[in-house]
């Protein structure tokens, strides 16, 4: 199953040894072609998310401003500034992992693409491989506590 | 008055002869140095906007990760992607110019400070200079349907 595969992509992304949250992202074209990697990277850009990096990278590699044929992964439910940027860039399709209930803005807390913004809704499709992207977290934040 | 000073720098860093939105911000430390002046540039990145890059260049150039005594002034009301990078950098003040009832995440349509995220707030301050910063987008949108 497609959307297994990219998921386990994006998990495999994350650097579990980075003091950085454990989150990845994937984006994917309509040939199912991966077109970027990111990993969570706030050390030097506090808009580092892994959702933004990806974004900002396959639109670089693509040389486009929309990325209407393009879907993201991500192994954690985005925050309200991820969902906005996957807003403003058309990605058609999001797929997230695990659901963040602080500040996931699709479905947990904010939700961002059910409010009157003027936004651009992507399909959405939550719980892909979801305990292995809990995992991650659970792991960094108990090593985080030692 | 401060304020007002700060905002005339935010709104004299807007390039009226860009394609992009004529937006505009200023980053001003404690002591009232201006730390970083941005302005809506999203040709070859999507996360752009002039709050996006005011901060990046103010963590940048403080070599910091958080900015808890600087204020921002913008010459819009920051969007859903702004205002929760303005909240993760802990930025003190806001202030903003004109309202943007389209995509607005203070007052006008998503409230993102007001939600149960959690967020941190920043003082807010709004209406700075309101009518030379509408001016702007006035120009920049009737210009644009010659």
């Amino acid at each position: 199953m497609f959307h297994n595969k990219f998921m386990k992509e994006a998990i495999s992304y994350v650097d579990i040894n980075s003091s950085d949250a454990p989150i990845g992202a994937i984006i994917v074209d309509d040939e199912n072609k991966i077109i970027s990697r990111a990993r969570n990277n706030t050390e030097h850009d506090p808009s580092g998310h892994a959702e933004v990096l990806a974004i900002r990278q396959a639109v670089d590699t693509l040389g486009v401003k929309k990325l209407y044929n393009c879907s993201i992964y991500i192994t954690l439910e985005p925050c309200p500034m991820c969902a906005t940027l996957i807003s403003y860039t058309r990605l058609k399709n999001l797929y997230y992992g695990a659901r963040d209930l602080k500040f996931g803005a699709v479905e947990s807390n904010v939700k961002i693409f059910e409010s009157n913004l003027s936004l651009f809704k992507p399909n959405i499709y939550s719980g892909i491989l979801e305990n292995e992207c809990l995992e991650l977290l659970k792991n960094h934040f108990a090593n985080k506590r030692l």
